[in-house]
């Protein structure tokens, strides 16, 4: 199990020093929103060309973005490791995903939470990770959707594909993923914008349960 | 007259540092982009907002969006001082400058090469500026296109407008430009990115002929 902190509510002005803040991560999930597929618009490839010359963590990139297949080969050129796409945003899902493998990349697969597990079924044994979002993508400040435990306990109970949540997820609502079989934890603003950024991490993995290194 | 450095070639990992950089220049160009009114997806309110409170300066922003009227609000929340729109991408640009100017903001109305002065000509009077592309928008390492100049002559001889140009700005384009009657020069990957920003600022202001401060 592992943690993974988003960007997203981080310093933009300053995002080589904020890396450099949670260094002790396994990987940044880098949120990437169009403005059209959720509302928000983040950012895009040149943050992250720029913040991979800075560092070497493995950058989880997910794509809240429609027809993400158009940009596949940008964000491999940017230097993302993997791409998970959106379920809701693609027309042939599993032909995206052989796109990424293709560009070299990691593949993921991400479900919003009105989103049956059924959708990526067929696709469990080809992708490297399921994100279920426990909240409804591109809204700031939303409660941890309990429902989607479920969905992660169903995707446990047939796969041994990776399972990332993503929203609401802290010291209380993390544990409860971790039992029903998730595996990566995005944190957003539970942990950057905090003096103390290493220690909050630290408190997370302890509440998951996930060991010191 | 003056320059606006765009920040879309900048290290946005050190954004901060970047802008401490060019920190005599009276305006910031911030080139946001969704991926749907131009290719690529660039950077959105969350980096305005980081960048604002670390710098003063003028933030110029020019919305390469599709429906800019969905995110004024965001915008003027996250820093912003101008919001320049596209007028290919409003169904109704005028009612647009208005909601600009209703949040407190400057407005500004761009146009793509192809677009005539004529689509803009009535809002002329109402607008804070005109913005004159020189290239296509959204795709870098392009010519400036010489027949643009044009635009800028014939707004300069109806209007009194402040004419911005931006896209391949350089020590030989920019004083055509400013000859036809341009007041304010994007300039892009000419400026950051070189050890001797400052320098290179001081130069570009002497070769389209801006008095030094």
């Amino acid at each position: 199990m592992r943690i993974a902190p988003s960007i997203l509510a981080a310093d933009f002005a300053d995002l080589s020093g904020e890396v450099e803040a949670v260094d002790s991560v396994e990987l940044l999930h880098l949120d990437v929103m169009d403005g059209h597929f959720v509302p928000n618009i983040s950012f895009g490839p040149p943050v992250i060309e720029s913040l991979r010359s800075r560092t070497d963590v493995y950058f989880d990139t997910h794509l809240m973005i429609e027809q993400p297949e158009r940009y596949v080969d940008t964000f491999e050129a940017a230097g993302a490791d993997r791409l998970t796409v959106h379920a809701e945003a693609c027309e042939d899902t599993a032909a995206v995903v052989d796109q990424i493998h293709d560009a070299g990349l990691d593949a993921g697969v991400a479900i919003n939470p009105d989103t049956p597990v059924e959708t990526i079924e067929p696709l469990l044994e080809d992708i490297d990770l399921a994100l279920v979002m426990t909240v409804q993508p591109g809204f700031g400040g939303q409660s941890f959707m309990h429902k989607t435990v479920e969905k992660v306990e169903k995707i446990a109970a047939i796969s041994d594909v990776e399972i990332e949540v993503d929203g609401g997820v802290d010291a209380e609502t993390g544990p409860q993923c971790a039992k029903a079989g998730a595996d990566t934890f995005v944190i957003g603003s539970s942990l950057f914008g905090r003096d103390d950024a290493s220690a909050a991490l630290s408190e997370l993995r302890a509440a998951i349960g996930i060991d010191a290194e």
